[in-house]
């Protein structure tokens, strides 16, 4: 077996409820300046901690985020320059990926002689001086348990990630009770953004047995839960299904990452705004139509975790896999194509430009992707 | 789902020639005095790391491991003294599990105001100041991946516990090939403790989701791994299968630990210096057996991923399973019976009432077990 880094929160919280043992947490303890960054939705979920903690005589500040999208490079620096007076020493994030990722970003940057504009790309953070907490309220991104961080150059339309091991957490709290209130359209699209973590790690040219146990666990947790989760927010042993099968997507990316379906996604988000779960839901079925032939028992062991138990050859089954993935998708509301979110065709030359630039993950893709196939790739989901 | 903290190192270098990395990690370079503690027969593998390591500018101090069978109290004070003037801040455990015992505990207690007695039990040690390192070169304790460290009290041939967050390294490097020489009877009887650590936390009264993955896939991956192990010590597929399902063992142990098999097997280990993992694979068959009609299904469960076929009820499918445990313990030359060490029924009682003092495992056990029971479980097996 190859030589593989897995990175990973040293500490996991996972379970209904887990949130309420935060305040005795360790890095609670041992901090002093302790900076919440709370998407609006769970404000109100939070305030008894935060309370609590400030009582037992730590400073807190609250910060509420409130940026619609994926997070841009503006925005992330008025939330640098909102936190800079208070030195905080732990970060907390609670939220979906885009508070998550700005949260880890606030760690790293606080109180740092790095810029933003420096740390962009692999390994370019020298450190992170403030602890980090993350605590999830979708189950999708998997950002409270990879080195990665994504933002959108506002600009350019482009999106970056910034990429470090100083982005793990040091702890989360994943605690299915907090998604219970997300949306049907956020449940579907997020949890078919942790399906599209799990697959493209398990059909990777980079896949490693290491992570594939988690991957294959959470295609069976997700395919088994997803539309279960949507048809019934409450149903609280789904929900807690999907945290898990969601955080196993997230241990995924660090060490194998994601590939061609997230690529050719970068420009429906960046450009079109389309959010990253939908971009990836549409366009997974057909990605993995054309990778399919450069490893069909991979595939095929992809559709049998998402419960396909037809007899045949590796080809059959994963093209029953596939239509395994179009069926959870189209169940849990989702639209199978680019022209219902208003992308047409002669915009389609350049978001295959777009997915060209992404080399970081294309290269991890089982099949080699010609600006040629992606125009086709795009061109069938019309 | 209920709340569960797991709590793993936060680094895995996972793979064959993964230790060649070692002297650039992150937790080396920002080190001053390294101290390596290193089982004898690996003293010359890492003796070349160990100069890169020293010529980089780094002080650097190797301690060698002799010591024959579980570490005492008595022999881990004779470490800590040898280390005290060394002042390291990264210790680097090299070995298997009683190596790698000592080494987390030399990492937390080197320049501590805490005294080891004072330590023992769960929860009371304060802080490590040193970082650490831990590499298994056997296939079976989990110690790398855990809180846990083991020692024997050589007047009372009590064993031991001391258990903390402390513990846990910061990083592991899991080289399978740091196996390949290990003797086959270690081999077999490690990679039965493996086995023990995914079987006894699958079965366990605190069984959790989150932790059944890594059982159900460690009870797979060393069910068709071990025996192939044995036969040739250079089948690196097989050398890193049982690396992958060790590792997956000791992430077991952390959040749910083992049960009834660890309990009796103590006063094995420490009254009469039987190995720790031939111990346990002695005990396993019959105390599945008794536990077995407390949780048919999970038993049941355990068989089908040791590799069980059978169509049948679960209590059939379980017996089964216990069954295939005894051929793979016996294909790799395990003795089946307690007479063969040495055990004679006069001594059962005395073996029995240092299990029942192992409460803190025997409370995970899915049936209870009496001083009766224990003693009759000793019995079938003499």
């Amino acid at each position: 077996m190859n030589s593989i880094i897995l990175q990973q929160p040293g500490k996991i919280v996972f379970g209904e409820n887990s949130i309420q043992g935060l305040s005795e947490d360790n890095l609670i303890l041992t901090s002093e300046r302790i900076l919440f960054l709370i998407a609006t939705p769970l404000l109100k979920t939070l305030q008894p901690i935060c309370e609590k903690i400030t009582l037992s005589g730590k400073k807190v500040v609250v910060m509420e985020y409130t940026f619609p999208g994926e997070p841009t490079f503006v925005q992330f620096d008025s939330l640098l320059k909102k936190s800079t007076n208070f030195h905080t020493d732990c970060v907390v994030g609670v939220g979906g990926g885009s508070v998550l990722d700005c949260a880890k970003l606030l760690a790293a940057l606080t109180d740092s002689e790095q810029q933003l504009t420096e740390i962009v790309g692999i390994g370019f953070l020298n450190d992170r001086s403030s602890k980090l907490i993350c605590i999830p309220t979708t189950s999708g991104t998997g950002s409270e348990m990879s080195p990665n961080a994504i933002l959108l150059n506002e600009e350019t339309a482009a999106k970056s990630g910034i990429i470090s091991p100083y982005l793990v957490p040091d702890a989360c709290y994943i605690d299915p009770l907090l998604t219970v209130s997300l949306p049907t359209h956020l449940t579907a699209e997020t949890g078919m953004d942790a399906l599209s973590h799990c697959i493209e790690a398990y059909t990777n040219k980079f896949a490693h047995p290491a992570v594939d146990t988690y991957a294959l666990k959470g295609i069976e947790l997700i395919a088994n839960n997803l539309h279960k989760a949507c048809v019934d927010g409450h149903d609280l042993e789904a929900r807690a299904a999907m945290s898990l099968g969601s955080m196993y997507g997230g241990l995924c990316l660090g060490p194998v990452n994601t590939s061609a379906v997230h690529a050719l996604s970068y420009g429906l988000g960046g450009k079109f705004h389309v959010p990253h779960g939908l971009a990836n839901a549409i366009l997974m079925p057909e990605v993995l139509r054309f990778n399919l032939s450069a490893d069909p028992k991979r595939h095929a062991e992809v559709a049998r975790a998402l419960g396909v138990k037809l007899q045949g050859t590796d080809e059959e089954i994963a093209e029953a896999g596939i239509e395994k993935i179009i069926e959870i998708s189209k169940a849990c509301g989702i639209p199978q194509h680019l022209s219902y979110i208003g992308i047409t065709e002669n915009i389609l030359s350049e978001l295959a430009d777009i997915a060209m630039n992404v080399t970081r993950l294309l290269k991890n893709n089982p099949r080699e992707v010609s600006k040629e196939d992606a125009i086709e790739i795009y061109k069938k989901l019309l």
